[in-house]
């Protein structure tokens, strides 16, 4: 034991493999613009060359076929993966798949991960997971109302759900709906999770949401009298909230993971701008407040490089981890936003085209601040966690990180 | 070679011993309101209460007295030791004495060790750094002024200096003047360090500048002919801005360290507040604008802690740690800052009077976006060395840490 | 003479006109989903109803068929008038036309005002303002390279040219070119403004560059030998720049009024969806976080508002506006950005979603930001007439507005 | 009525008096260090010179004695007097005098007036208002302990006051007491205001409270069993909250007034020391990033004018400007603070220093932001106007000024 920065050097190595299996197969294999069905087609080419190179799976035990990593070298791979859009996806790593794995493995019977876990692993079907619902804040999933009603040794769901990404490409859901009528919305307890296999009668997805970034992949559903068997409970009856916290934590920080690498690049991109670009008199990276604009997001990149590996580091360690993880969550999702805009005000009007990357990236990272719990919400668990952390041991201390100073 | 944010058990049994010295010697020994001439006495009495308890010289190698702590370890034992002002001072280990010791044992001569280190490790001498001048700007020390005109093997030397903190208990000097008249301004290589002895003749103590937080001891000095031998040389003829960057580094980073103790106080204090004060129908806790105060001061506090440890970390490796000191400075300074401004926001009215510290914190840490570099000079540092990344490897990524994602 | 912030009852009325010309008329004539090409049917269709309702160039003089306003009575109906995306184009005074028209009748000769003025206040024609460049800093209008070349009576003109807005809808563009060759970039005085007639041999309009909101409306062109008489000079060889900056002063206000009403319709969805969302144990309206962001958002509104408004009343008064405007053309720009955000934020995803009007704000005022001079342009602007205020009178009293306080 | 910034040429001319006493009679009238009590025998002689000049309460109808100016003309008077810090004493408009003059003159009966407000007026007597307490929010007015129990024809008061600015120099207090036992806390209605002759038995002034700008002035007060007879009740029993915020509103934007002339005084310090200053290969002045500091605090001092010119403009038609003044109150001492705090950094460690103004303003400073309502609670009120805005008429418009766009 001793603070220690650095991989070991079989993990440098794998670094290494990822880094230029993205830059040497994944990257020369996708056009630019590609018609979306033609992604799907890429994306399983590659997966198979993927796993070929046992490059697959980075956060999965090796039991299950997985690289058996940590999750501080998970947020290495994922970062590495993560600099192109479709690296994630490579790897069978991105979201919302990556976080249904984890809570499959921990939450599943015997038989539901043969049946579900499985052919995630396999990388032949996708999945979605479906608790968002348009009426109610999304921040507060106690207050969920797409409910089910026990009818013999079934459920019968109706409800409403949105923004369930990857709705469209899914085999199977897992739905959150509300089972414990009686326990009123604002208390944990009164949902549960179920397993859907898609599609489904009683499933219907209306359309996709168009958003800032376009219209690719969030669904809104309509449930109509859904039935399920009981044995699609997963992870018990009324453990739905549990379940949900437990798959998000991770789930947050593999976001953040990916962020880091979308930031890097967006200053990577400032860099090369202020060095190519002259106005008034000298380049812009030669002025003040150009530089300010490098170094503050410098500054920001290295505090989420930071906050990263730590919370991976406890979760590795099987410590409590969710106040470094809505920190990191918080401050990345924002970090992410402010460089990326940033770079495009030092890109003038490029920057505003879509000739270079970075206004989808900046469409794209808007989300970052609302998905898996909006700032608003993290900033309260921190809160509530300092408050918690003083009044338990009257220091702040273990809610700063609970590190050696 | 593997990330970890722990210390080793011996290290967290200094931390405990430290902690324990602290709140059990120093605080009820130190009465709130001291005359100034006690002060020092109280602080001889504690420190050979310190030394015999082997709690002496943290940052220095046993082999001259010292605990032998790598940077890491020391972070701990300042932020711990700095939680009461005087902390630092009992364990010899407050600047500037700390960063005189770091350049002594560094540049010295065995002469120059045994006759100016010594006494400052034994903790019965104190000493001073002169470099900073009224009529240029303190942030570019290339434009130093004082000049010293070689005068057979002596020197003659001529001056202004100001904010020379500790000038009035120093016995000695470390003095930065011009030696090379034909390097210009703005170049490097045309200063000096020399050993001055005081009191000497031609060094006038013109008075105390008065600052923001009272006038305790930065000292205004007026050089006038004054003669010292070759012998008194620090670090070689034209060495000065290396040997004054040599110094900084650690003593910047030093600074961080014991303005986190400062940021925690606030913070705990902020809490403490939040929790005892009730207005418009709640207590203050529970608004959620205070609990972005909160949350927002915790993220801040948790990056500083890291910043620090990894910057550390870098020293003890030998690594180049110029960039992550830059940013932990920077970054730390103005964290204080803001922490204790909403401090003292929650606290309201009482928050301004100086019946708790928090007033008299917030006239302190402004000095630290001055102290050691201002905040602007680390920016452009900061720049420079993305910039510089970016040019020579196509990648911002070393400039960010250097950290494996 | 006395500080007054209302307006004359009959200038009451015309707000009111145009506010109900817009709920009545313009609103319910705009279907939402409209191709493109039924917009500019849809447009001079309601143009000509604006027209008879004498609600018709409010930023022209009665001689030249318009309202007669000054520029704070047009701030007012430009704010009323944007309420909706097609209001100013129904009303005429859309950019780029009007910024147009104001040159032409300022700079243009008898002949000029009739052969390109007139049209664009018919109606029946629109217009575009050729001046950045994809190789130089759109900011720095001293670097420009679009050429032009004197050959007897006629002059032959080489460039590139992007972001000209209206650009396919144009029958004319206001061209500016570099003529001296001896005035180096840096320097005025060496560039002229063309009136090209549109579509013309050597005007090659490539694409309409891809942008974050879409891509309607802002052309690049390569400009090939394109030819012109002495005659299409407008405002005098040399004057280029002077021109230029002549036409962006009041333009650059207009666009304040117009974001001004995007603010607006922004804070007043924040506010309706706050009473109307609950998370956590209240309403959204009732927490003292979300309390914050409607205070500030309120507050910049406010202040965009006076800003505009004062800066309407020097240019009305023939005084020196240039300083308050590029104030208000920073702020408010800013402003918009800012409140928008928030506004989203408190919708959460759906403020993600394109099903509001939010997102699609979001995306087209980042190009506020750039829009007739980017944030830093404005910033340097700013700080030199500061400086200059100071340096002239002792005083920065004249360079914050010169107000009586 | 229509738009107008500006003064008529009397009220120019009577700020150019101002403006000449100030810098002819007061400036040289008053040395840097006085001993305090020096202090109040300068003020009245300065002021029988100021009264004589025809320079006297600005804020006090002519029948009064005061020179009838409306609140617009008020604040030119305001800044230019407060460009040093005794103007506003010298002419006899200086909280918390002027505050109960405008208190007095609205709630108090003939006989009150005869006796409290006309040495007040004379300018040979001062006065204090003692509301905050240091057991409840002052933020909160409603939970005020000091209690007042009806005993015959008198009252009898207990209670515990701090932060009684000027206690020690007033021959009178209006003081706020709970009367009314059933109105519980939280609740309007509850507190009267009394007149209470100083010195008296009951009210002991315990220390002054030593602040972070010094100890002058601020004086907590022991009230036991004082006794005063049921005809010192000021403004009705139970009316105690509505005189509050009566005297509050106006007061607030005097402290703007002054503040503004505090904020400018920084910026051309400001100015001047980037003109003189070098460092890293040019002046300050010439730096993008300080430039920024610059401009944008010329910025804000500039929307400070304005939001004080439009409250003061609303005062004085008679409208409802609570809404404005918490603007105002907000925007311009967070500015002052931004401001200020920019000043010091450029100037380094001689704007740490006592040796400019910027160091005391900086400590002074800090106050505005609890001074006659903390930050929070306006940022609440202006909240609620919006929303209240918004119910009644569907847009949030009138909360931001109810300007004409």
């Amino acid at each position: 034991m001793a603070i220690d920065f650095t991989l070991a050097p079989e993990h440098e190595e794998i670094r290494r493999r990822v880094r230029a299996f993205v830059q040497d197969v994944i990257v020369p294999a996708v056009p630019g613009d590609l018609p979306r069905d033609d992604y799907l087609r890429i994306i399983f080419d590659l997966r198979r060359q993927a796993r070929a190179e046992g490059l697959w799976l980075p956060h999965m035990p090796r039991e299950w076929g997985g690289m058996g990593l940590g999750h501080v070298e998970l947020a290495m791979v994922q970062a590495e993966a993560a600099r192109t859009r479709l690296g994630p996806w490579v790897l069978n790593c991105a979201a919302p798949d990556e976080g249904n794995m984890h809570t499959l493995l921990h939450w599943g019977t015997d038989e539901q991960k043969e049946k579900y876990l499985r052919p995630l692993l396999e990388g032949t079907k996708m999945s979605c997971f479906a608790m968002t619902e348009p009426e109610v804040a999304g921040s507060d999933p106690t207050l969920i109302r797409t409910h089910a009603v026990q009818d013999g040794d079934e459920w019968l769901i109706n409800g409403h759900k949105w923004f369930i990404s990857n709705a469209r490409r899914a085999s199977f859901a897992i739905l959150m709906a509300r089972t414990e009528p009686d326990v009123p919305p604002g208390s944990r307890g009164g949902t549960t999770a179920f397993l859907i296999d898609l599609p489904q009668d009683g499933w219907d997805d209306v359309r996709e949401v168009e958003t800032m970034h376009g219209s690719t992949g969030h669904s809104e559903i309509v449930i109509t009298d859904l039935r399920v068997p009981d044995a699609q409970i997963l992870g018990g009856r009324g453990n739905g909230h549990r379940l949900g916290q437990y798959r998000l934590g991770p789930a947050r920080l593999a976001h953040c993971m990916r962020w880091i690498a979308q930031a890097e690049t967006a200053l990577d991109m400032m860099v090369d701008r202020a060095l190519n670009r002259y106005s008034h008199g000298s380049l812009l990276a030669e002025k003040q407040g150009v530089q300010w604009l490098i170094a503050d997001s410098a500054m920001e990149l290295y505090q989420c490089k930071l906050m990263v590996l730590h919370a991976a580091s406890k979760i590795d360690k099987g410590e409590d981890f969710r106040t470094e993880v809505s920190m990191a969550k918080h401050f990345v999702a924002n970090s992410l936003n402010r460089i990326i805009d940033r770079s495009i005000q030092v890109h003038g009007a490029l920057g505003y085209s879509t000739d270079t990357p970075l206004a989808n990236m900046f469409q794209h990272a808007r989300w970052a601040r609302f998905a898996d719990g909006a700032d608003e919400i993290h900033q309260m668990r921190i809160a509530e966690r300092v408050i918690a952390a003083y009044r338990d041991t009257g220091s702040t201390n273990a809610a700063t990180g609970g590190l050696p100073l």
